[in-house]
This record gives C-alpha cells, structure tokens and sequence, in this order.
C-alpha cells in the first residue's frame, strides 16, 4: 500500500500533485455551464465541481476558481443572476473539452467549440442545444473561500429542460439513456454502466436490488 | 422536450422532486464517509457531495445534512478536527448502501454493515480497510448555508492510502483499476468505463487524444 502524508503532499512537483489531488475523490458530475455578460457576450466552461445541496428548495452548488477564465463566468453570473449547467455527450465531449482553452475575453466559446446556443423565455443565460438535460439556476448565494481565492456559488434550480422519456415515473432522470458523460482528474471522461440500483436502507433488513426500468435500459 | 419550471418544481410530490433534483446532476463521486466520536464510538456513511476545491492546499468539501444520522458524523468531526473519505467497489457496494439505514446512536456502521476498521498513527479518524482509495481530511473551515440548513465542510487532504499500482506516474489515480463506483440520484450505482483521456486544450488546436497506460487498462 502506498501512505502519503501532508508533508509529502507539500513537497509534490506541482503538476504531480495537481493530477493527484483532482483525481483522489473518484468520478465527478460534468457539466457545460453557460452564461452570457450584461452586453450580451456568452461563455461556456466545462466544470466537475457541481454539487447537491437540497431538494427544498432545489439548490446546487458549483466552484468557480481564481483564474482569468473564469473570472468571466463569475462576473456574468453576477450580473445577470442566471446560468445553465448542461450535460456532455460522448459524441461532442472533445468540443466540450475544448471550452477549457483559453479564448480571449470578448470570444464565446458556444462559437468557438461548435455549440448552438438555446433561450427560454425569461431567462438570461444560454442553455447548450445539444444536450439532453439541461439546468437553468438562479444564483443564491455567493461565499467567498478565503483558504484558497476560490468562490462557492450557490444557485437555486428554476428551469429544467430533459429530452423526451428521460425523467422515469418517480422523477428520476435516466442518466444512461440521457448518454451522460463523468469525468476523472483533469482529462479522462467515462460512461457508465449501471451494476444496480437499491431499495431504501432500513436497520437489520438486507439490501434489496430494484428491478427498473431503467435497469432494464442498461445492457 | 420537457420543459419544467420553478412553480412546478415547488408543486411536486416530495418524493418526486426529491428523484428528480438529486439526479440531475449527472453522476456523483461516492465515498464512505468515517468518524469517530470522542467516547471512542465509529460511525460510517455513505456520501455523494464530495468535491474538489483545490490542489494546493490540497482541499476537498462535502455537504452534511441537518438530518439525525449526520449529525452523529458531523457533531464527530468538529470533536475530532479528522474525517476519511473512502471509496466504494462494486464486491461491497450494498453493505455501503446499507450504511444509510437509521442505526441508533450508538451502533457503529463498520460492524453493522462488516466493514474493517484501519488507523493510521497521529490520525484520530477510521478509514474502511475493504477501500482501494483512502482520503484522510482535517477539517478547515465550516460553512453554515441558512438557505436550506445544511453544513458544507471544507478539509485539508493531510492522508492519503492507495493500494499498490493505482497512482500513475504522472500523479493521476487510476479508478478503473481501483475498481471505484459512482452513483446517480439516490439509489443508483455505476461503473464507468474509460471513453478518452484528452491533452490540455489550449485555443485553435483540435483537442487531442492521449494513449496512455490508464486507457490500456480500460476494456
């Protein structure tokens, strides 16, 4: 087994640590996220950091990191209080990747990367056409992390927009169907497949496997 | 196309909304979350809000629920200052789920569920020895979100223990290997299998795909 401790963490050449660090927590949620600045210019990053907060009310939460890039997506959000988190496909998941290079401020990525940009009525930012599930937020909450410049953007969820029969009878969006991508570390993006899918946990009864639907939809 | 919006998201049959929010995200990194109080009692739980907020320091952030069973685990850690996150593999994957479950006060998950405790010297929180990825946190900084009243947990990656063969040389975990799970919703669970691992993207240039050991190991 290998043990790494804090002081070895410290010591790391830095591209070392950073694929290590961003890699430790497993397979991470991927999204486009999508907003457009007060004079109409859109932005489109590529993000892993989106989280659950709560259901009621509907809230994720999303870090957005110090650098230039992004500083574009945090002041656009600012400004207009609205943006999307979109899914990424397999079939346009390089494009995707593409987002993450450095375009020049003024530059929209949607553009630039090969993505149509589609509106809803009363809402400011872009969702990406070519997904399948797509989630329009609401900022909430900003909070500042002093640690390391970064910055929590808490958002509520006030529009979703799914691909026909994507959303099961108890509201669960099939991920496998939707052809929904995870990604690992920095650069290395995966579909799953579905090992099972289990009944509400109760002390002293064994676990029991659902048979579903979406099951069914898996092989 | 499905189109939902605010108003009819607050309508929803709880259990409904609850499917619905929790999924779509896409997947979820998912890790055993391990404590211990300060009479000495383990308490394991299954979490899928870990994410990444830096490399340098090293930090990651999870949600903890104001709901009963979390806060044993975090009433454990502001005690401590010492948390693990570990990862699931598919040989266990129920017994993880089953963690869930209300134990009273009291019950620790490592012997309910059958899992093996492992301590590492001058680190005061359980890891799950049955893991092949083991993170050990100390907390840093505790977020209070007034909106719904959930915690969010900001912690230092001050331990590392992965098996043999998992860390690549460029510092990147291999989760293929590691044979780590991810999760979708609430009771969904997935192994992903690699799609492509992609270079730096950097404006102009066709986003390029990497060959690398990790991707040799995938099918």
């Amino acid at each position: 087994m290998v043990a790494i401790k804090r002081s070895q963490i410290s010591e790391m050449e830095k591209h070392y640590r950073i694929s290590l660090i961003n890699s430790l927590v497993g397979y991470k949620s991927l999204n486009l996220l999508g907003t457009i600045s007060s004079d109409g210019v859109t932005n489109l990053s590529l993000i892993s950091s989106a989280f659950h907060i709560g259901a009621n009310p509907p809230l994720l939460g999303i870090v957005i990191r110090p650098e230039r890039e992004h500083n574009d997506t945090l002041s656009n959000i600012k400004s207009t209080g609205h943006y999307t988190l979109n899914n990424v496909l397999p079939q346009w998941y390089k494009q995707a990747h593409q987002t993450s290079a450095s375009y020049p401020s003024g530059v929209s990525e949607f553009d630039r990367c090969g993505f149509k940009k589609h509106y809803v009525s009363g809402f400011k930012a872009p969702f990406v056409a070519e997904s399948t599930v797509r989630i329009g937020l609401e900022l909430a909450e900003i909070i500042d992390i002093e640690i390391n410049g970064t910055t929590i953007l808490i958002g509520e969820i006030v529009q979703i927009l799914a691909d026909n029969n994507l959303i099961e009878e108890n509201g669960n969006v099939d991920h496998i169907k939707a052809g929904t991508m995870t990604v690992c570390g920095l650069d290395s993006y995966f579909l799953p497949q579905m090992v099972g899918r289990l009944a509400y946990a109760k002390p002293g009864i064994e676990p029991q496997e659902l048979t579903t639907k979406n099951c069914e939809t898996n092989h």
